[in-house]
């Protein structure tokens, strides 16, 4: 029969698509955006022609675009703003700046207007947030000065660029401008500024409270007011003659800390990264593939490769000049610039509605699209070169601006854990649900907190702010993964290693990837013998040192599963970490552990 | 600025229509689509004109409809269906029959086509699913008979009008047939779902397994991964010749047991379900009230008041008539009949479609709106009535095929609550994860399985699957809230009681709502003290006899919160429940507290 509006079909494609090309773009380390482009540019009209832009997709398209848009502005983190330091904010303007500036005058050279030139200006400025910690974590420099510094600058750069980018879009809009006309651009914008501020500092949180007191109240509602605020603020944008897009990005900064309480936050976030990620924003990028001109090859050779020259090359020297001023060298510079050479979804967004709006044509679309592709393509090949120079070089600076170790479970394994952690400095911060446990740690000298570590106030005691590892060791699996996940999302702790028991079956696994957590010990343990075993000083405590740089995996194989257990790696400084799966022993390094 | 495609100022208004019918409707007691439906008609173009259907409501709506039709799905279990017995199945033929044929013959008396009464027959003739719970939770039906055969019912009678509804659509769309004709249909449709069994059956397993492997792979997957698969299924429905909504049904009837664990499937369904039901369903709801046409009262008074009455009598006495055969009376049956005699989302989509096809006009239409409307506010009035009619008969006959309780948690309190459940038979079972604790229980009598209670498998060993009751006593909050969960959502124990320990935040409290479940001995309570007492063997145990009717919350505030630990209500007939917050001690009935 015939549909009356969806075209099923080319919906289930389009979807198809967009998994294939994320998982494709994932698998080789990449953000699934650069999959999903591709894929679009394939499949879409532009060559093979399986799939088309019908109003469903443009529908769909446009919602994901402000949903993700939201889960942006939920990502971000005003503390995170607050400790991005001087630095941070050199490479964030630098960064921008002078792409900014090359990529105006470029299209300028080329013909273009100055509308437009603005708004490619804007695309080769921004920064793509999406890939940030996944590259880092590979690339193991969390904890690196590189690291906060990054993150900062691209937090930075994406607000910058999207509130240049919403005065572009007034004045465009407004067409030719007396004074008069300026003042009443400025004055709207002024005045949804102050709007949204004092709704989200002030009447969100009241709405919040009134919400929490709701007898049939549920996580759905809160899931359901979200949306209600993302598009009322969408459209207070659109009122002050700016984009619905910067609406939603504000909607998400307030809707962070001010709805709801952090446990339902973390759920209902969940649900909404579903919905933008997994289901809606992917179709956007999809039919971004979809307007993408491949005669640009042929006509606008010579722009196309300025204008990918320019956004590479002025972003990484751009920041690396502003950067000069932080005293942290010229090379750590660039290397900062090379990891905020990616340009992701915000670029997208920003080109596609230069087009829609009729600002750019095809041509520089297409041209914008393909830099997306290649500069997103050389952030990890850069970004691990210059790590590894500044690394050789011995010039990879470590930040121990968090150097807690935070353990859940006080108990005979984690105490003899504390105490090699806490060797040198006194850096181990201990949580127990058990009164009793907590009097014992602390007769054993460590910081210990009372209470349950799934609670926010809780870990804020325990200082969860200030580790920059958390070690989960309680005998209930399914804890030590809820905490970690805790630690990971409310306190930002990316290194997460907790003990999975015999009996956990293939679930929790799973979860632990999901969660970005590792095995520590590097295998399931029943912890109970163990425990018994250092009670009663039934144990020895011996040292390895590898000869062969090795994984920890493979060390636990090659020493006896079931015999021993492996509590600590220590390094040819001395210093000691806790040995878990997502590790490798380097050459020299010595294991330490109990048989 | 103009916008381009959406309009998003109408996307908000009519978010925020939605949301604030749903919200009356359920603190009136009835479902959200109630109000959604009226505020619909009141606020959209029939009435006062501030929300319209634009293009972007028309695919949010039948987006909306097609993931409604999952989830419908993904709720129907078939060991439910299987469960549902000879008296279900009664019920649910005789209440979709009667009104069927008495639907379609009022339809044709008016002078309707046979289509089009057809059409009006199944909307007549379906069950509305989503009031199920709710109203038997209020109404204390869980655990009767009734209740049993309602549940089944609904799930049987709206499965059948799915299946006739795609017979339907597919002879309407084949216009005039011969006998080769109707052969085709009929191939296509046993195409169709043999197809989708094999699929759902032998591949989709196979999917979830490889899904399972992958490196990167996240709930968020599994998500698009459902998306992909419901609009897959849809279009196949297409291809079929039936309507893609059917598909989407098959799709979550597959989908809930065969594509991924199950504690993932919580997570995701949880997703879903925000985004169904919390998004895009109510703006299909609200958007139904925008085609309907006020002047039906005036124009088509007849009509309207036949099929309601029709509707509403053939629902009733039709379930009652066929459940004569049962054997439980006719009285059992007019109460079966007045609980079934709610329409709601299956009912509107149909009529929405047959509105859509040009099969129905928009006075039927408008009608079969307002029948959904009239019947669902009978729902709670007669349901009420005739079960407190029964009641006073000494006929509302209580089912114990599920008699066992659960208690999470071994301690001297949860024995001796143990204890006193057990009296009269061995109806407790008891879980915890700790070894010498489960021996201990063991020791004393009781049946104890060993193990994480937030895994099913563990669960079922505990015999889960035949308990009505879920006490969830361990010293951890967390624990206890989310086992209590796990007991509702994947073994439907809807009596769910949980220690919340002193040191719980507001937090605990919101989302003991939101799984509905209640405090045992309805205060917060700190167990430790209690259970040094027990084990010393220092404390008293009391009984109390109520005099006037008291809720167990008052009784403790008279009996004085600090220094009472109540555990047990006994009847007059001697049976024992647990103390818990939800309850009402009624006059005569004995409190057996500690002090």
């Amino acid at each position: 029969m015939e549909d009356f509006t969806l075209n099923i079909l080319n919906l289930f494609l389009v979807l198809v698509a967009a998994w294939l090309g994320g998982i494709a773009s994932k698998r080789l380390g990449y953000p699934p955006i650069l999959g999903e482009l591709i894929i679009g540019i394939l499949l879409g009209p532009t060559l093979l022609g399986l799939i088309k832009e019908t109003e469903t997709i443009k529908v769909l398209a446009e919602i994901g675009i402000t949903l993700l848009m939201v889960y942006i502005g939920i990502e971000i983190d005003f503390a995170d703003l607050k400790k991005a330091s001087w630095a941070g904010l050199l490479a964030a303007i630098g960064g921008f700046i002078v792409p900014f500036v090359l990529g105006y005058y470029t299209i300028i050279y080329f013909g273009g207007t100055p509308t437009s030139g603005l708004f490619v200006a804007i695309a080769v400025g921004v920064t793509s947030l999406a890939t940030k910690s996944r590259i880092l974590v590979d690339l193991k420099l969390l904890n690196t000065r590189i690291a906060y510094v990054l993150m900062a600058g691209a937090l930075i750069s994406d607000t910058l660029a999207l509130v240049i980018f919403a005065g572009i879009v007034s004045f465009a809009d407004a067409g030719s401008l007396d004074l008069a006309g300026l003042l009443w651009v400025l004055g709207k914008a002024l005045l949804f500024f102050t709007g949204t501020i004092v709704i989200g500092n002030y009447l969100l949180p009241i709405l919040g409270k009134r919400i929490s007191k709701f007898k049939n109240q549920s996580s759905t509602m809160y899931f359901t007011m979200i949306l209600i605020i993302a598009f009322g603020y969408a459209e207070l944008a659109e009122l002050a003659g700016m984009h619905s897009i910067l609406g939603a990005f504000m909607a998400g900064l307030f809707i962070r800390d001010n709805l709801f309480p952090k446990n339902i936050a973390r759920e209902v976030q969940k649900s909404f990264y579903d919905v933008s990620i997994g289901f809606m924003a992917p179709i956007f990028f999809v039919s971004a593939g979809f307007n993408v001109n491949i005669n640009v090859f042929q006509t606008d050779l010579v722009m196309m490769l300025t204008i990918v020259f320019v956004a590479i090359v002025g972003k990484i020297f751009g920041t690396m000049l502003f950067y000069l001023p932080s005293g942290h060298g010229w090379r750590e510079g660039i290397t900062v610039g090379s990891g905020m050479n990616g340009r992701g979804a915000v670029e997208i967004i920003i080109a596609g509605i230069g087009l829609e709006m009729g600002i750019i044509n095809q041509s520089i679309f297409s041209i914008l699209v393909f830099m997306a592709i290649f500069t997103t393509f050389t952030v990890p090949f850069m970004l691990k070169w210059t790590t590894t120079w500044l690394r050789n070089r011995g010039e990879l600076i470590h930040v121990d601006g968090r150097k807690g170790i935070l353990i859940l479970g006080v108990n005979p394994i984690s105490l003899l854990l504390a105490k090699h952690l806490n060797e040198k400095e006194p850096i181990v911060h201990m949580v127990d649900a058990n009164l009793e446990m907590v009097e014992l740690a602390k007769e054993r000298g460590f910081e210990c907190t009372h209470g349950n570590a799934l609670k926010d106030v809780v870990m804020e005691q325990a200082k969860a702010n200030e580790c920059s590892v958390f070690i989960g060791i309680t005998g209930n699996s399914e804890v030590n993964l809820l905490a970690a996940q805790v630690a990971r999302e409310n306190f930002f702790i990316y290194n997460n290693h907790i003990l999975l028991t015999k009996d956990e079956g293939g679930a929790g696994k799973s979860i632990l990837e999901a969660i970005k957590a590792s095995t520590v010990f590097a295998m399931k343990v029943q912890p109970e013998p163990w425990n018994q075993k250092i009670n009663s000083g039934n144990y020895v405590q011996k040292t390895n040192t590898v000869s062969n740089s090795t994984k920890t995996r493979d060390w636990v194989l090659k020493h006896g599963k079931g015999k021993i257990l492996p509590l600590i790696i220590q390094d040819k400084e001395g210093k000691k970490r806790v040995f878990q799966y997502e590790d490798t022993i380097a050459s020299g390094e010595k294991v330490i552990y109990i048989t």
